[in-house]
């Protein structure tokens, strides 16, 4: 790999493209020993862990239009988007490789904006990007992730582990980032939409959040919420082979979202449900184990944790107090 | 990941594909822990090892065209350029994540022979396909492979560590795909053209054959072939700080190659010099090395190996008996 095809990307030369990822990846460190510039990348992992592999793109008019994000954001966003896939299985990420096709025409400003975000958030959560192929696309811009981490064996955070009686609990506030869509898709430039939309173009990942879970309260079944409470909430149902039944009137709130909900004319709990895009987690944990480390998980993330609903025996998902189902689009 | 955003993908069900990719893996073995159908697949590499790591691309109208490939060549071929990353770093594959974007319209036939070309070449090449992700395009099909492999510490083979005195060596005829490439544009369909047609289509990988150099003629440097030998060969001397001088007529050549190269008015040296999409490998070898085990790895592989050339002190790539640089492209 490593960015081999870069002649076909215009006017991106591939040496100078790699020397400038390499100039900009942090020093040593990390598990990285052989970064852009080979066949492959190679990584070290902590001996005796198991790896966890994931993979998403993100393309242009299907997932975001270029006006709405920079390059930056874009590069940041589809890192954090495996990121969250490696969160919602509990382990620390090691590496990514990236591909990235642009259409001719695209120039280095943009190749530059879109390495500079994928840089930044692998410094920022400890995931360096490891090698990647820069190719041309037919259309528009199209950028496929595929991240590593490690994970202590028998300890990644299964979809299939939830178990009857025991509670359902999502992290933040899910279908902030819905609303900031639907802000972006109305052209709102509304201040109060700032926070919203911020959460859609700007997304975190719950890396640290879910080791916490798993080592202070024995969280052991987790599912990121990319595709919304309430398709997320089924999968894990279904992988589990229990039902779940949440209270749509429990699912957490802000201001923003509430003005969101008057002003665009749907319930404040539809975004949460059917918006998806967010990348908060939605786990399992037994009655009171949570409860107990709530208090201290609130204080050293600043994010609440809110209880939405039940794990029962049986199959299917009920919501009670269900505003009906939406029909969201991850993007217009 | 894991093939969770289908439902973007026409009539293509999430469950239904799962279950499809579920069924057809093989039955435990390897190391996939975990296959689709959570955030993230789990694979458990062996203890010690480092891991490589790779990603390529391949875009409708930019690396192939449809009319040509069947969706099982595609998704055997897809994961083969990855393989051959793999194999050009001496390593072995743990496992495959795969994002496949499609237009809408495009049907299960088309996923299911994707899948099938993936799950066969996985089964050839012991590269379970770990996960994957399904969308939406906005025009052609594009599919992105990622893949990992495990290698022993200071076992991988660099593009940095050709040396001055070391002799350069081919794997194979490279120049066949870009021959096969050739017929299929000028619309050949003369049976003669059949072998190289299917070096384009179906690809191999090196994997067991770079192992058994590394291991029996302490092969340190090689580099696969999918840019042509000139561009490759510049990147290894580039990359070692030597330079490289290669005869042209020292590579090797098929009665196929050479019919192509009369009816087609190239050089039959081109092929190989400008014509990449090969997966063969070039790699350096201490003098003597590798002639005493060419015997025993000809009647091994099935495959020639043959001397094309020589490392020395400096810099910069010289062919003799350059037939002069030919604009071949990837594609017409």
């Amino acid at each position: 790999v490593t960015f081999r095809s870069a002649e076909d990307a215009g006017s991106v030369g591939e040496f100078g493209l790699i020397r400038r990822i390499r100039d900009a990846l942090p020093p040593g460190g990390d598990a990285l020993v052989l970064g852009p510039g080979d066949d492959a990348a190679i990584l070290s992992p902590p001996s005796g862990e198991h790896l966890v592999f994931t993979v998403d793109t993100l393309t242009e008019d299907v997932h975001f239009r270029i006006a709405w994000t920079s390059a930056r954001q874009l590069g940041a966003r589809l890192l954090v988007q495996g990121l969250s896939d490696v969160a919602a299985m509990g382990a620390r990420p090691l590496g990514a490789v990236v591909a990235l096709s642009l259409p001719a025409g695209k120039d280095t400003d943009f190749v530059d904006g879109f390495l500079r975000g994928l840089l930044d958030a692998g410094r920022t959560y400890r995931c360096p990007l490891a090698g990647g192929n820069l190719s041309r696309s037919a259309t528009g811009v199209s950028a496929t992730a595929a991240l590593t981490g490690s994970v202590s064996p028998g300890r990644a955070l299964r979809r299939e582990r939830a178990r009857a009686g025991q509670s359902v609990w999502v992290t933040g506030t899910p279908g902030a980032a819905a609303a900031g869509l639907a802000a972006l898709e109305k052209g709102s430039d509304a201040g109060w939409t700032g926070p919203l939309v911020k959460r859609f173009l700007e997304p975190r990942p719950r890396l640290d959040e879910a080791a916490f879970l798993r080592d202070a309260a024995g969280v052991e079944a987790a599912i990121d919420l990319s595709d919304g409470v309430r398709r997320c909430a089924s999968l894990l149902g279904e992988e589990s082979r229990c039902a779940l039944a949440l209270e749509a009137a429990a699912l957490p709130s802000t201001p923003e979202l509430e003005k969101a909900a008057g002003e665009f004319g749907r319930p404040v709990s539809s975004y949460a449900l059917d918006g998806g895009e967010d990348f908060e987690l939605l786990f399992t944990a037994e009655a009171g184990a949570v409860e107990r480390v709530k208090e201290r998980f609130e204080m050293k993330f600043g994010l609440p944790l809110t209880r939405v609903g039940t794990v029962e025996k049986g199959e299917g998902l009920t919501v009670h107090d269900d505003p009906g189902r939406d029909e969201f689009q991850h993007f217009g």
